[in-house]
């Protein structure tokens, strides 16, 4: 959690006249997400949060994800607004990064979210699932089936220098899982990392969603077999059924799963759990000793992974 | 600027419900401060800062800081005000760290002040002093002329790796500025620290006084002395008498400063510019290659004690 490019509010002067928000009041680095640098902007107006895109997010998809929250927005999904300045644009320039403003969303991150709390967060992914229909942009997902051979290819060698076992691991999954993977399931726009650091609550409720960057265009039920891998482990690694049933059973309050989505889910978290490990290894394996963000522990999905390859039927998660 | 230790929302709920607070609405790590860790905490009843101490501070001094700012709020300074919890405490512990919960202040900090805003905060300096006056507990300065002879020891050896000179430069500041240090200076509380980073403006007016972390009790003056090194230079090194006259002239305008006083702003000038010296070079000199904070640039203030060195009477300050 850092800040990686200093914004003085010198430099913000600027940017703010260009804004009808009114005097600014406050004005904070935040140490939130590990791809971009965000700031807190409190004017009489408001309160936002600024938003600096680092190397990671790609300035082409900028517009996707700027669109798709105010596509969302207008469906009733509470997510950051893009604000525009005077002439329209959503889209800065700041201290030599792309920019842009969002409006400022309630809530609080849970680091152990329980059963009501998993409920309350399947449900909030049928409603942006709903929500996300019609969105005209497409953006294809980069960290698919094709995305992660490129990734073993570059992780393998050193692999069993973090666990033994896991290059044969990875290996023997991306065989099994990559010729396989299903095609023709119910598309549409995922978010493809509702972890539960990018959910907020309000009074144990969801109350928003945040960090849209990887979302893209695939498989819906996609996004279930990675909040299966999110939200319903235990510390222990231990997966927590009580709360896979409520994940999966608010889920489909709101929109019925199909029984090709059915019968796909144990594959769709396999795939999940492998493409968290690999990019949690990629990174682990090439980390800058230097960096502010520590890297994630790539063993915790490598024991998802495990646990998804016994699994049969998606009843195994409390469906 | 970082955070040093993480508070999860979790970590946070049992130390809530010590506190009547209502519910919380936000939580937030904020990039702020070298010294500390802190939060913004928003609930239903208002906004604060929640701070776990590093090992910097040293726990026995936290009842003086603390109590400092209860004094100063009731005698009508913008500080950020203590919030005990339902028994009356102030001071807790937080995932191994002493830690408080603070009032949240309005405004932003700037990085170059300009002349009105010198004023402001010569203004604000003096209305701390006069606020400070009475206040019960002490606190020596720990970084003052015995401290200096203590980290110049610790750094002479190395200090010419950082600039050619500047081991000469060290030992014959201390040896001409101990000696003579003046005793006898009206004394009251200082900040100690009140850099740009520490003054927050809303309308391009002060709106709060923050971080009293090297809080102490030492002649009043001196803190004028650190504030023409820490407001009136210039980037590109060069003394802004303008800048001087301005935060000078509305210190006075609050509090006359006596002739002794006046007499000894340039030496005191000297003492001021030496010790933030010694404490940057002592950092740089000590940096951990993992550190999340930079530490500053030494030199900056090699410049300004070589500048304060050909000084030799307060008008040259602007006064």
């Amino acid at each position: 959690m850092a800040v990686y490019t200093e914004v003085s509010f010198e430099d913000l002067e600027d940017f703010l006249d260009r804004y009808a928000l009114g005097e600014p009041l406050t004005f904070k680095g935040i140490a939130e997400g590990v791809e971009n640098s965000n700031y807190f902007l409190q004017t009489e107006k408001g309160r936002y949060i600024l938003t600096l895109y680092e190397k990671r997010v790609n300035a082409d998809d900028l517009p996707f994800f700027l669109g798709l929250l105010k596509h969302l927005s207008f469906r009733g999904i509470c997510c950051p607004i893009p604000v525009a300045d005077r002439s329209g644009n959503q889209l800065i320039e700041l201290n030599g990064r792309k920019a842009a403003l969002f409006t400022f969303l309630n809530g609080v991150s849970l680091r152990h979210p329980g059963v009501e709390q998993c409920a309350s967060a399947g449900d909030a992914l049928a409603a942006f699932h709903q929500a996300g229909m019609g969105y005209a942009l497409k953006r294809p997902n980069a960290l698919g089936p094709r995305g992660w051979q490129d990734l073993a290819a570059q992780c393998m060698a050193r692999a069993d220098e973090v666990q033994e076992g896991l290059s044969d691991l990875i290996a023997s999954a991306v065989a099994d899982i990559v010729p396989t993977w299903p095609t023709g399931l119910p598309q549409g726009v995922i978010h493809a990392d509702l972890f539960p650091d990018n959910v907020l609550f309000v009074n144990g409720r969801v109350s928003g969603l945040i960090d849209f960057y990887f979302a893209c265009n695939d498989a819906l039920v996609y996004d279930l077999a990675i909040m299966l891998n999110a939200w319903c482990f235990e510390p222990d690694g231990a997966f927590n059924i009580t709360k896979g049933q409520a994940l999966i059973g608010a889920y489909q309050g709101r929109r019925q799963l199909s029984d090709a989505e059915i019968a796909a889910l144990p594959l769709l978290a396999r795939g999940s759990a492998l493409r968290f490990l690999l990019t949690r290894l990629f990174d682990w394996l090439h980390r800058d000793p230097n960096a502010l963000v520590h890297p994630k522990d790539p063993r915790d999905y490598a024991k998802r992974l495990r646990f998804h390859n016994k699994v049969c039927h998606a009843a195994e998660y409390g469906l």
